[in-house]
Formats: C-alpha cells, sequence, structure tokens
C-alpha cells in the first residue's frame, strides 16, 4: 500500500531539493509517518537528506517499504502548476500511478537493489550556526562565482564571511553576526567548490531561511524547511585549501 | 486589384495556422469575398484548408486572381503587435506593397505555379464528433509527448481517450462525453504521429475551442475559427497501429 | 584620490552605452570635474564619446589621472538593480574597491598605455538634423534588417528617411519632418553598415530621444544624454554606396 496526494508547488520542491545532488535515480524509504530519502553525488562531495512527514500531504497512506525512480520522469510527469498530484503504487503492476486532473500517467518503477546505498546521516558537531535569509546565501554565491569555482565560507567573532578569490579579481559578502539570527559563536573556515554550494543555493532561496553549519575545514551543513513538514539538510565535504 | 487592411492579431492567426503544416511557399486563391489556402505537408500527412471571408477584414477589395509568396517573409514584415496591416499589390511591380505604421515594405511574389497543387478537400463521413477547449487538447498532447512520438484518439460510448504509450511509460487523458459540446457519438480509434498534432494543438490553444471529428483508423479533422470569419480545417492521416 | 558613488541604473547605462562599440578594455579620463571615455571600434568604423559630469554622481572625489579598466567585468560586479554603486581606488594596491550593498569585490586595473589612444572628436559641419525618439529609430533599423545588412539614412525638404534594400524585398519607414522637433533642414544621404547601428540604437531607445545628425556621403552623428549629466556622441563611418 502506497499512495498520497500533495499539492504541486510542495512536490516540485521536494524534487528540486533532490536534484541538486542527485538527478537520476532515487529511492525513498517509506512508511506509514511519511518517507526519508538519502543520497549522494557521484564524486561524494555532496549529500542531501529529506525527510518527508505524512502531515506534509493532503493524504498519505503506506506501508513500510522501498521504492525507487527516475526523479526527471517524476518531475516531467507532475509539472502542471496549481493542480494536485495524485500517487498511488499499482500493485500488480508494481508501476506508479500518477495523476494531476484529467492527465494520468502510468510510470515504471526501479529495482531499488540497483541503487547506490544511500550515505549514513554523519554525526557531527559542528562549532559554528548562522541563520540567513536564502536569497542572501544565493546572491553570496552569485557573486563569487563570478571570480571563482571555489568559496570560503569563514565564521569569526564578529562575522560570518563568504569569500572567494579568482586569478585577478576577488568578491567577498560579510554578514555581522549582529545582524543574523540563530547564531552559535564559533571559529570556522574552509573551503568549498562553487558547483555544488550554487545549486543548493538556488532551491534554499525558494525555502525562506537556512541554517548554515561550518567549522575549520570541516563540512558545512545547509538545513531549510520546504513548508512545515519537509526538512532538508545539505552536507557539502570541504576542499583541501591550496597556497593561494 | 487586390489589398486589404486587416488587424495584426488575425492575420497572425492566419499566419500560425498555415505554418504548422506549410513554412515556406503558399498560394492563395483571391477574389471579391475573400480567399482560401489548401496546402498539404511534404509528407502528405497533414493538410490545412483556411479560408477568410472578406468580412474578416476591415478593408477588402480584389479581383479572381492567384497570388503565391513566402510565409515565413510574410510573418516578418507585419509583426509588430497591435498595429493594422495593409497590403496592396502593386500591378506594374507585381510586389505586395505591406504597411504598418510607418513602416512599409515592398515584398517579392513567387510564381503560382511552381507551387505544388494543394490538395482538394475529401469527402470524409465522420462517425465521431467531439467539441473540446484548445486548451485541453494542447495540454493532452503535451502529456502524450512525454511518453511517446504517437498517440491513439479514441471515442467510445463514454469518453474520449487521448492516449500514447512510450517504451516504459504510458500517458491518458480522458474526457467524459457528458462534460463535452457538439458530441456526436460512435467508435473510433486511430494512431497518429505526434509531430503534427503538437503544432496544431499549439495553433488551436489560441483560438477558443476546437472541433474534433474522427473514426476507425480514419483521418482525424481538427476544425476552428479564428475570430468569426476565418476558418480553419486541418487533416491529419493515420499511422498504422503496430502491435504494442 | 578616486572614489564615487552612482546609482546602478546610471552606471548601467554609462556601461551599454560604451559596450554598443567597445565590449573589452577603456580607458577613463577622470578629474574633480567626472570623466570622459573616447573609444573607436575595431574597425575604425564606430566611435563614441562620453562624457559624465560629476554631478551625474551621488558622491564624486577624483584627481586627474587615468584608468583602464575591462568593461565585462566592471558590468559584472555591478549588476544588482536598484542598490548604488560604490566605487574607490585602493592608492596602494591599485586595485579598484567596487561595492553593492554587502557585496564587495576587488577589481584589477589595467595599463592605460596598452589601451589604443581614443580618437580626437573630429569637428564636423552637419548640414542635417533631426531629433526622434530612441525606439522610433530602434523600430526603423529592426525592420531594416530584415531585408539588408546596410541602411541609407536620407534627409529632403519634407522627410528623414531610413531606406534598406535587399536582395528580394525592401523596406522603408519615413519620418515628416513637421512631426520631427528640433529639425536643421538640409539634404543628406549616406549609406551604413547595420550592425553598429542596431547596437547603437538599442542604447538610444532606453534613453529617450535621440539628436540624429547627417550629410551627403558624411558620417552620422547620433547624441543622447543619460539622464542629466551624461551624454553620450556616437559617429558613424558611412559606407560607399555601391550601384544597387
Amino acid at each position: 500500500m502506497f499512495q498520497f496526494v500533495i499539492n504541486q508547488a510542495s512536490l516540485k520542491g521536494i524534487i528540486d531539493a533532490m536534484k541538486a545532488i542527485v538527478d537520476e535515480d532515487i529511492k525513498l524509504h517509506v512508511d506509514e509517518n511519511g518517507f526519508r530519502i538519502e543520497a549522494v553525488d557521484p564524486s561524494n562531495v555532496g549529500m542531501v537528506f529529506l525527510q518527508a512527514k505524512s502531515s506534509a500531504f493532503d493524504a498519505w497512506k503506506a506501508s513500510p517499504m522501498e521504492l525507487a525512480l527516475n526523479i526527471r520522469s517524476l518531475e516531467n510527469y507532475t509539472d502542471i502548476k496549481d493542480v494536485p498530484v495524485s500517487v498511488s503504487l499499482d500493485e500488480e503492476t508494481h508501476k506508479l500511478k500518477i495523476s494531476q486532473g484529467k492527465t494520468k500517467y502510468s510510470m515504471s518503477l526501479i529495482d531499488p537493489e540497483v541503487i547506490k546505498q544511500g550515505p549514513r546521516i554523519p554525526k557531527l558537531d559542528m562549532p559554528c550556526v548562522v541563520v540567513m535569509a536564502g536569497t542572501d546565501l544565493q546572491e553570496a554565491v552569485r557573486s563569487a562565482n563570478k571570480v571563482s569555482d571555489h568559496v570560503i565560507l569563514e565564521q569569526n567573532e564578529d562575522k560570518f564571511v563568504i569569500f572567494a578569490k579568482g586569478d585577478i579579481d576577488s568578491a567577498k559578502v560579510e554578514f555581522l553576526l549582529s545582524e543574523l539570527t540563530g547564531v552559535k559563536q564559533g571559529i570556522s573556515r574552509a573551503l568549498f567548490s562553487l558547483d555544488y554550494l550554487t545549486d543548493m543555493s538556488k532551491v534554499i532561496a525558494k525555502n525562506g531561511s537556512v541554517t548554515i553549519e561550518s567549522g575549520v575545514d570541516y563540512p558545512a551543513r545547509l538545513s531549510f524547511c520546504i513548508g512545515n513538514d519537509i526538512s532538508v539538510q545539505y552536507l557539502l565535504a570541504p576542499r583541501i585549501e591550496q597556497d593561494e
């Protein structure tokens, strides 16, 4: 038994959040309380942990199971704006029935065994935390992209700093801790690939605020919510900082 | 003598309707009552019959004649929105004078003899008829395109169904006859290329409702009006349905 | 000493005006009263003279100097709409500090000696003048582009005419002098490349009206203002008119 109804914007939010890390096949861990997805990108640099409670759905009924599907097909079959999406598993054919208004799709599933095992959520003790608007992170990442393909995230006593140094020019965006919320004071500094951070920040910018946790040469954790009952965590591995 | 004035949106409607079938040279059959165009696409799969009454024009004066022209040039020279288009034949130079506001073009005509003879409108006795919103047809065709490159149009006692079966997934949109207008009950089922239907449905969607006539392994006829006095018919040949 | 604050739209106007002629490195002649730029395109066909008074800036402080920079980088680093741009020269590092809101860039300058010497503003006694809306010029140039890659600008006793003759079709836009302002009557006719005029007319269309000065086989001068205190002149060399 697996069936749910969800508003199209929330489903699109889930799909977009996943696509920043994996854009082909994903595996859902489903039970009566909702579902979770854990995925790592092919280079093992970025991870995503997404959890959707049953309360995030207009209707949710599911027995515990694993389901694997192509996320691009799901996106493609649910793209009519503002029309609720109904999904149910046809147990006989083992296909997903997707309907939006008058339009119905029958979508093939994938054998969950062939999907790469999702990562464990690492226990990380993060020394620094700030909360900022997703649009502020996106704007800072956009600036960094203009001069380099990597960026330093740094927190000190006063500021959270996003800094990129290119061969010719450099870009810096500083946030005073006194202007931010949810601050846990500490010292952090690590270098990250802008590829990943760019994709992540675009997703976050649509979803209000983001919690950024960081440390010295440590992964960064970016957490945000889609609506009330869908939580997303990105974990981004640091790059080794070369002498500059 | 050949001269007319028409509002830009109507002319664009005529051009768009033609372009779904022929996008190069077309031949107009002109007389005092208006004009008609009959054209078939290079593969002989889709045909268009377009008729514009003189009342569709702000002004119309024409002696009986055939005129051939490049439809892309005509489109290109009449693209200023909301500005009426005046066209007249310069009998001496045998060029078309086109003006929109301050802008004037002199456009070369083509020898009508070199244009492929338009098809005769076949007499077809269609067992099934439905009328639906052009946007509904367009939306259904868009869904079909996501899974296949061909589509089945089918009418039965209760429903008009647009169904596409791809190698992996399938898409279906069902319309209850009780929700549609202009219904002539009957049984139909035929397979069509989505290429043609996609182009046609885009044109139709801009023009309100469409009458769809169909039969068993029979051509489909799609008819609609642009404004009050321009009627368009598309005729689409069926494909042979392979064992699926 | 070199520092200024300017609203983003004005700076973008300056950059766009320059880019119609030079899209790489430019040289600014700076002093306490503002700056000027003189540049010629690589083919020596189009020139631009731009002058910005200190009053065009929210703040302006400068000692006399020459500064060279990459205009694409400047554009790239100042693209946040509606946020004022602050620029200052760091005399020690000889880099330009650019900031918009929280975002700060450090931008490398170029040795002014390596930039091609700007042209002298030629003294030209123009027999004909008209003033028209930039959008009218742009629309006429757009029409001309549909039939040819060059265009004739012509003024006679009654009209200012923009005329393009292609291999197949021709386009003409006529403006009655009685409908235009700022008219200086005279006779002019010269042929110009549409490449340059297209880029120029796009910039002008955003900036209200344009003064067009012309003569017989003579360069055309297009002048317009960005706001109150930034004046731009384009000078466009005529092409030799072939027998048509």
